[in-house]
């Protein structure tokens, strides 16, 4: 039985969708990024303290781009062997995990956890992650996916973070609408029923623990990292 | 003949480092980051506008990360085949891609570009690349390289970044000295000859034309994006 450690984040939820696309048996266990993070048994599966952690057997992966190559790896699904198609696949999700991921990061941090207080940094990020969301609606034009015609882990580690344009308070100013190929994008991969049963998987905490985490977590600013 | 488009950065570097240790043939473009990322010509390559980038005969590779592991397949080289050597090697280049070179990179951002305007912004990214460069120190504990016994691509994908601890000025004031297990790992990685070939390519552009071309392609503070 695959093990899952996380939360109902953008970088956990890649993980749940992956799972049931996947058709895998998964046990989930929610951690609340308040500070079980940094419980010595978490510390002990992963050292850096982040979720996701997937445990396999006595395998443990972390890093949630990781795990998505591992899981495909496994069972052979959802990353092409067709070389043009495998690195469209892979770029993308480089993509996502150096630049989409850690940009829209900090702009939520300094939207949102710091509450604006340094106006030309939050600008900064605004316009980082706009900029990388017209890359993708670039990279989208004439392909249902972003690595082409077929769904692959890479459309399954960005779908939960273009997915906060439409669902977290900070997010909704973002260019989502005039973005159209990546809109369409995020609809046709939110109508798929495994996404949406890995999208639900955790169960989010209450909205004010869940900020109330999050800000405990921002380095500079919360307690976590004193 | 592999076509590399690049610049003397650490995700440039980074492939430079690659090719040689692969012993493989290549042909160097440098790219002045000063605007040249912003060419029709750089843009069909990349319409991300980032270096590096790899041409193999009608493949283009973008990302760092997915350049390493396009290679390590392509040569069969540098990124092992027992699951779990595997596993480790590939978490170690998400860690970088997704943790150590963004994190970094708004360190030098807000204690270089933007000359330390925002001091509570730059303690975040201080405190933040200290605390990643702890999480390194610890995985390297009884262990040559980041995955373990041998040199793989995760090594080639820090490599680079740890390196401006010793060689540039916002950096120098970086806990590498404190990490000794990083820092001797370091030492052992820069005594490679085909590493220490691979940083030397290409030669560096003049500190203050390289500075000058840094600042401009900082989104929020220079022209290029505006």
């Amino acid at each position: 039985m695959l093990e899952l450690y996380t939360d109902a984040t953008p970088n956990g939820l890649k993980i749940s969708i992956a799972l049931e696309e996947m058709g895998l048996d998964y046990k989930t266990h929610q951690v609340f990024l308040g500070g079980e993070q940094q419980t010595a048994e978490f510390t002990a599966l992963n050292p850096n303290q982040k979720i996701p952690v997937l445990v396999d057997d006595d395998l443990v992966v972390t890093e949630s781009g990781a795990i998505l190559l591992y899981l495909a790896e496994k069972t052979g699904k959802f990353l092409p062997l067709d070389p043009a198609k495998r690195v469209a696949t892979i770029e993308a999700l480089m993509f996502q995990m150096g630049s989409l991921g850690p940009m829209f990061g900090q702009y939520i941090v300094f939207a949102a956890a710091w509450g604006n207080k340094f106006p030309d940094v939050t600008g900064r990020y605004y316009t980082e992650v706009s900029r990388i969301m017209g890359v993708l609606n670039t990279r989208l034009e004439g392909q249902n996916y972003l690595a082409g015609d077929e769904f692959t882990i890479a459309d399954m580690a960005v779908a939960p973070w273009i997915r906060l344009c439409e669902i977290h308070p900070a997010c909704k100013n973002l260019p989502l609408d005039a973005n159209t190929n990546l809109k369409n994008w995020w609809h046709r991969v939110a109508a798929r029923p495994a996404t949406q049963k890995g999208i639900a998987n955790p169960t989010p905490f209450a909205d004010d623990k869940q900020f109330e985490g999050f800000v405990k977590a921002v380095v500079g600013l919360g307690d976590l990292h004193k």
